[in-house]
């Protein structure tokens, strides 16, 4: 039973304004509370204390920026929003005739919430298929802690294997310290085993005394015929012969089997295969938040098979006018683009949409702009699909440099990621190589 | 039982090069590692993988900074030293008579090194004077995982404060929420309150809805009658006063009799007295690594009382010219300054003055340079005495900034931090304002 009710203020009540609380302080999330006029008191509710800019997660694994250059306080970008504020805390359950939220808050006290308008965009969890004791052996690119993790994962096995091979350990013994095997062959997956092949490349030559760099083995398993499904097939094969190039080794059309302590099990066009690995990275699932499970059992709603919830041309529940869900948590089919992939132009396009609906400055159904999709594969070097234009190589690396700097929050941030990439690109340094997490 | 023995290169050794091995990559070892000539194969060992620049920690708690600024790859400064081959691992036990060091590798295997020349610069850690059980709820400022840490306690505490407020909890709860506690005088605890206090003017000004930032109640302890020890009487007054100024409630002369998960009993001019506090820091002490006892143990030495340990004037240990010891470890008294303080500029000299040593560039005794000594107090604010003179205020701050941005490692860590105290000190921005650890 929660202890304290918590209404909009007294002031904001008597001012006519109507109480909307926001779930989740991600792209949709964060747009919305920054863009709604201050005819609504907004409570905008995260279970941290920082908006987190995802695309760029990958390149915290690698040492090549640090958390504090994609990660941002919600509370500092609500400054000039008095009529929104920002609590953390976590959200349980739903009360969908009070129209109720039962949280709890930083500190562990419980407490309710009113609401005349609920938006969840509480996004996605990363997904092991049933096999959640995967999970400690090959960590998941979905949070900053977890970012952490795998850097110190990832750079600790380096250390261990000069160390290893110092005092003339057994090869067997420095080959799995020097294995990696990224699971998923997604953008995520590409960068992410991308990455791991320039940091080895460029960054670590000339830093062991006993390794060569390109002893590194890096594995990226995919289950799909092909990388980067959604892509066109020109670019998908752009994408394999620029990760081969790199040394990464593309297992396309394979299966992870098994994930424990000392490697995987791969099933794949040449039957099975272990793989001794130290670092094993999951990039291969996302399923939603518990949440949305729990906005379903309050509204009544069946999800879709993958999680998702089903959302009008108003983004709301069906029957549930006044609850929205944006972002990747929200199934919408888009009258031309079809049904939207989770990615932030979306999240963000919905959560500027929901604040012109709820300030009357629209009433026509949600249109997604789809300006396209990029991912890049190593140093300027990318795929690209602008407006229909299909890019690769040098051309489609600035764009996607480019486009990405332009979508971090704050012009600090812009300069210090580009001071980062500078050393990074430029000269081969990576200026965050510190294991500070255990392994 | 070590199971490996690990000996320089047998390349090195035909070419007759001496073997330095170096434990610690803080000032002292990593300056060492860097200027010894190619006559000497050198292994450099550390816990850690980073190099700390420990003088700008506590501007992490605050969020000034970002651990990348302030932490850099060892192995990344060793790139042009082929001579020297850096490993992360922690040393247990020296055998003086057969010249060996037993060591735990990164990845947990024991391993042997032999040395000709062994150099212990290993540092300092916490010390709670027989009360380590205060350390869990009194973190203390010495790696970066324990700034992450603190950072956390802080930026938690201030959220949970503000969702207290917001469901009207009874104003106790708030006030100890928004209690900090500071114990030690010295120019870590001054810089931290400093800090914490600009923080909530600054920063957290306009963010909060429920919280005025001025509640913030910060209380800075020391046993002593006055604020930095050491620092001329004036410098000390103003200090006071500067801290005063930003609200930070200063208690001299008074001691810690008890910190537990509630708070801290004090005990002062005015008796005892019990202060709720979510949020204690602990800056008042610190005693050297276990690793100066082993020292002493293996070779034969009495520490002094405070556990650091004897050297002459070539910074060698009575009776083993072979065995070097750096650093706030070494107890050195300077033929004009008296005993040396635990501070970066004398661990740099010593670290130079080594190498020069065991190059055959000098055979002068070891002479401390000293150029003075600084702490800031908050913004434009500062105490220096910099070759006798004694500055405060702006200009004092001025010296501060550019001395600390001097000594920083590397070109692009110099810059990131010159954005961020452009953002901080210019905007009261805080850049990297991020829970990513356990409360």
């Amino acid at each position: 039973m929660p202890s304290d009710t918590l209404t909009p203020d007294a002031a904001a009540r008597e001012s006519g304004a109507s109480s909307v609380v926001i779930v989740g302080a991600g792209f949709a999330g964060l747009t919305l509370a920054r863009q709604l006029s201050r005819r609504h008191a907004v409570t905008l509710l995260d279970r941290r204390n920082y908006h987190l800019f995802q695309p760029l997660l990958y390149q915290v694994v690698v040492g090549a920026i640090s958390p504090g250059e994609i990660g941002v306080a919600v509370r500092g970008q609500l400054r000039h929003r008095p009529n929104v504020r920002s609590l953390e805390a976590e959200v349980f359950d739903f009360d969908a005739v009070g129209r109720i939220l039962n949280c709890g808050a930083a500190g562990g006290a419980a407490f309710s919430l009113t609401y005349d308008t609920l938006v969840v965009a509480t996004g996605m969890q990363d997904h092991y298929f049933g096999h959640d004791d995967w999970a400690v052996h090959a960590p998941a690119l979905k949070t900053l802690g977890g970012g952490l993790r795998m850097r110190a994962r990832l750079l600790g096995a380096l250390e261990a294997a000069e160390a290893a091979a110092a005092r003339g350990a057994p090869s067997e013994e420095v080959e799995r310290l020097m294995s990696v095997v990224a699971v998923g062959g997604g953008p995520t997956g590409v960068e992410l085993a991308g990455a791991i092949a320039e940091l080895s490349r460029t960054a670590m030559a000339g830093e062991f005394r006993y390794l060569d760099p390109d002893d590194l083995r890096i594995e990226l398993v995919e289950g799909e015929p092909a990388l980067l499904n959604g892509f066109a097939p020109r670019l998908q094969k752009h994408a394999l012969r620029g990760l081969e190039r790199l040394g990464v080794n593309v297992r396309l059309g394979t299966m992870v089997r098994a994930v424990d302590a000392d490697g995987v099990t791969l099933a794949g066009p040449d039957g099975e295969m272990r793989r001794a690995a130290a670092v094993v990275f999951w990039a291969a699932g996302v399923r939603p938040t518990e949440l949305a499970g729990a906005v379903a059992a309050a509204y009544g709603i069946t999800p879709e098979r993958d999680g998702r919830l089903a959302v009008d041309g108003r983004l709301a529940l069906a029957g549930h006018p006044e609850v929205h869900v944006l972002g990747d948590i929200a199934a919408y089919v888009d009258p031309r683009h079809g049904r939207l992939p989770g990615v932030a132009p979306v999240a963000k396009q919905q959560g500027a949409f929901v604040a012109r609906l709820l300030d009357d400055r629209t009433r026509a159904p949600f249109r997604y702009r789809d300006w396209g999709r990029m991912a890049v594969i190593g140093r300027f070097d990318a795929v690209a699909e602008i407006l229909g234009i299909r890019l690769s190589g040098r051309l489609a690396w600035l764009v996607w440099a480019l486009a990405h700097i332009a979508y971090l929050v704050g012009f600090d941030r812009k300069l210090r990621v580009m001071v980062s990439w500078g050393w990074r690109f430029v000269l081969g340094r990576y200026a965050a190589r510190l294991i500070t997490e255990a392994r």
